[in-house]
């Protein structure tokens, strides 16, 4: 298990980038529009390939992300763990009483299998089980 | 620049310990009582040796740790990142215009150096930089 992700909430990625590419000199790997969930999302890979920085900039207002912004305001939305058996990890955290809100992980684009768990049953971190593709 | 850490405000360490050793099977490394800064934290390494995940337990409650606890409750409390260079890299961030809240770093007890930058000029995310001892 490793941090694949840290995903942050902002109102705008191209003022945000101004921030996060500009002074803190990460380099912006893409930004997709993701309109299926209501965000786009700036990637911002860190020097040692381990881990990135995920801007998110809600394009509906009826999402998770744009009623976090409008409640709680730009900051921390996610972590995103990696994991080597996305399944059997759910199973587990399941077991232990952690509330897992999807009974099976989502398939992404490049097969990528995640799914997220409640911040409720998670000390208040919403947190993103991930899974490469092809593993 | 890469992940340090990422840091999660808890009311008790014990408590979370059952979700993030227990459940997510992460390791702890120790724990440790740090009455200067009036927090317990908890150090749980990810397993590919790269970054670490914090639980803090304000001790205290006039610490901005235990404003953010009261205010927000339980969750993602700030991201720090590894830097070759930390008085180089406040610099750049100050002229880019960021609040660095310190004007020269702070030097822990193993002589690493670390600093803070407002929320309010990264968009909502608490950043702390950090140099390793030595470098």
């Amino acid at each position: 298990m490793k941090i694949d992700h840290v995903a942050v909430v902002v109102k705008n990625i191209d003022e945000a980038l101004k921030t996060y590419r500009d002074a803190f000199g990460l380099a912006l790997a893409r930004v997709e529009d993701v309109p299926a969930e209501g965000v786009k999302i700036a990637f911002l890979p860190f020097a040692d390939g381990n881990s990135e920085l995920e801007l998110l900039e809600p394009t509906r207002a009826d999402t998770g992300v744009a009623k976090f912004l409008a409640k709680r305001g730009e900051g921390l939305h996610h972590l995103c763990l990696e994991v080597a058996n996305i399944e059997a990890t759910a199973a587990n955290l399941a077991a232990n009483g952690l509330d897992v809100l999807e009974d099976e992980p989502r398939v992404g684009s490049n097969g990528q299998k995640y799914l997220f768990v409640h911040p409720k049953s998670a000390h208040g971190v919403l947190i993103e089980l991930y899974q490469k593709p092809g593993k």
